[in-house]
């Protein structure tokens, strides 16, 4: 019996957990709060990932560890990975959890990225902003997530007010200034690598973002194949440098046919959920699949998928779950402005069927802010 | 916050849980034995059936009552309906808990069954076998299942040996006779029924046994539409007769192209396993929205599926999980002779694939026995 140990009980350990079990796998999940909502499916270990008490009963019990976010501190998963194997490997999660470190890779590796600069003071500030232009955007280098630790700078003159918001954050985390680059297309790779190396891609998918929270993915996304392969060897080249095992997504940009990098994250990812149903095997499974040695699972899609992220609250399931092709996922989370409580997914053989399915979802839920911007694009 | 309680905690009430988490659901299994696999999923009460205090308890956390296995004491199914709501009705649970009550509502309703007679004392035995003839089967009414408590009478002179065997049974479940049908084919319909009287079923299904334990599974069965069609009304009619709710499933033999109903399974079916990975909705979401009173979801297939059950022990999972359509279920069980402790699913999008991809599995596993009828039928 081989118990896989995750660190974070979000609804992505929950997901993990869920779809691990016809492996036959355990699961122990490790979370700072005793409602974390995996621990509905799971056994729940509360603890702070700080205390060496809690990580050594955690290692004590697990034959494996992954993680549920990226911001498990390094010097944890380090020391877990000293006493049980841990995946992805801890040099690949820091990487990711720095936005410097991580761009700096990006172009070592020839993926276009974003002009950057670092920022440790008020002064290099200026620099940075002379260097990169405007606009562009003050970001912390560490922890942050769903557009959190961002302050937008339209005009040289906003330099000021953007080190108040994140100034105090220079010492703590660092900070990077990245060239804001009118997109017209997000797009992300979500894709696994195994133990072995084997790397495999799920198709291309797009998606749309609402006060930085991911609000609609759209796979495969309506892209020409050059675009796609493009995207896929990006992310190929990333996991191979860094010896990534598990499910990862590359964030892109796509401005004018040009693709540019925003930042890689080492874990299963929301826009992957749609692989739950609309792929022969999901992001979940695949991830478990890696991180134990085991065959990886084809990653084809069946047909066209779409998933919708509910925050805040969950919308009556009635309207999907009357879809053909419509499936809910409710995280089993108590409703709070800004969470991610639950998404949907509806799948459909084409096109015109997925928009179609779209409409009536927005209309009922009324939610065609949602769902607009994605059917225009499967127009 | 709806939490679904389970009469026994098997595989059955295991992929139930699984299967209806995404919808927010909560789950209580209730069940005799500590280990019982589902418990590792879902909170498990142990305790009795019988037990009216473990009932109560039961009862009183939970929302909406169903079931894992059939063999639910109906008297506790009574107790606990009288509650809180029970899915399906406990009068459909007595008539499928008894193949005498069972067959003699199939005739009722018009749906052919093998010659049967019911039998009290060893007179009745030899009036039976005079009425029905040989061969046939001397069976329990009650709680017989994968060919458990079932006798096989080839001549009259086995009568004696009949009546050994399963004699003292006479009094305590009753017995019945069954005539032997010589079928070519044995089939099954894996249907859903609403509260609100929605019908859908799955395609069709083929079984293959051994030893009276399932041990295959191939969906579409390669059957023409009036067949099809014929087996699924049966099991329509039946339902709306006994107003069932939720999932369940008529085995069906067929014989010269003629169906004969052999019984019904009143919850999620084994033959219905390979709905998971084969349909837009697996047989245990749609049982779960039918008891909750949901929309049913779409029971159209994916392609071609085969169910391989794993009788005893595990084999090596590589095999299966190396080929593109290949999923696994570890039911998380310790190994024991003639238990189910988990299956394999295979889905190809052709039947050509799909028969390749069991050929393949088959000698990787050493297991052509177990595939050849399956592959044969495929071409």
């Amino acid at each position: 019996m081989t118990t896989v140990g995750i660190l974070g009980g979000g609804q992505l350990a929950r997901m993990l957990a869920l779809s691990g079990a016809p492996l036959g796998l355990r699961f122990l999940v490790m979370d700072t709060e005793a409602d974390a909502c995996a621990g509905q499916f799971a056994p729940l270990l509360v603890g702070d990932y700080r205390d060496e008490k809690a990580l050594a009963e955690f290692a004590s019990k697990v034959d494996v560890t992954t993680f549920d976010f990226e911001n498990v501190p390094a010097e944890s998963a380090q020391w877990l990975s000293e006493r049980v194997p841990v995946f992805p490997n801890p040099r690949a999660l820091a990487i990711a959890q720095d936005r410097l470190a991580e761009k700096t890779l990006f172009r070592e590796l020839g993926i276009p990225v974003p002009d950057f600069a670092a920022v440790a003071t008020r002064e290099e500030l200026d620099a940075a902003l002379a260097r990169v232009g405007v606009p562009c955007i003050l970001k912390t280098r560490r922890l942050g997530y769903d557009g959190k630790g961002q302050f937008r700078i339209r005009a040289l003159a906003d330099a000021d007010a953007a080190w108040d918001a994140l100034g105090a954050q220079a010492d703590k985390v660092g900070l990077i200034v990245e060239a804001f680059v009118p997109f017209q297309r997000e797009l992300s790779v979500v894709a696994v690598r195994g133990r072995d190396g084997e790397f495999r891609s799920w198709p291309l998918t797009e998606n749309w973002h609402v006060d930085g929270v991911l609000s609609a993915s759209l796979a495969p996304a309506q892209a020409d194949d050059a675009l796609a392969e493009a995207a896929i060897a990006h992310a190929r080249k990333l996991a191979e440098k860094i010896d990534y095992v598990g499910v990862f997504a590359l964030e892109l940009f796509c401005k004018d046919g040009v693709l540019l990098a925003n930042e890689m994250a080492p874990r299963v990812h929301n826009s992957g959920h749609w692989t739950i149903e609309g792929s022969e095997t999901s992001q979940f499974q695949n991830h478990l699949r890696a991180v134990l040695g085991l065959p990886l699972g084809d990653t084809r899609m069946l047909g066209h998928a779409c998933m919708l992220n509910w925050i805040g609250a969950m919308p009556d399931a009635a309207a999907v779950l009357g879809e053909a092709g419509g499936h809910w996922h409710d995280y089993g989370k108590l409703p709070r402005a800004g969470r991610k409580v639950g998404h949907a997914t509806l799948r459909a053989d084409s096109r015109e069927e997925l928009a179609a399915s779209l409409q009536r979802v927005g209309v009922a839920l009324q939610r065609q802010p949602q769902v607009e911007p994605v059917i225009e694009r499967l127009r």
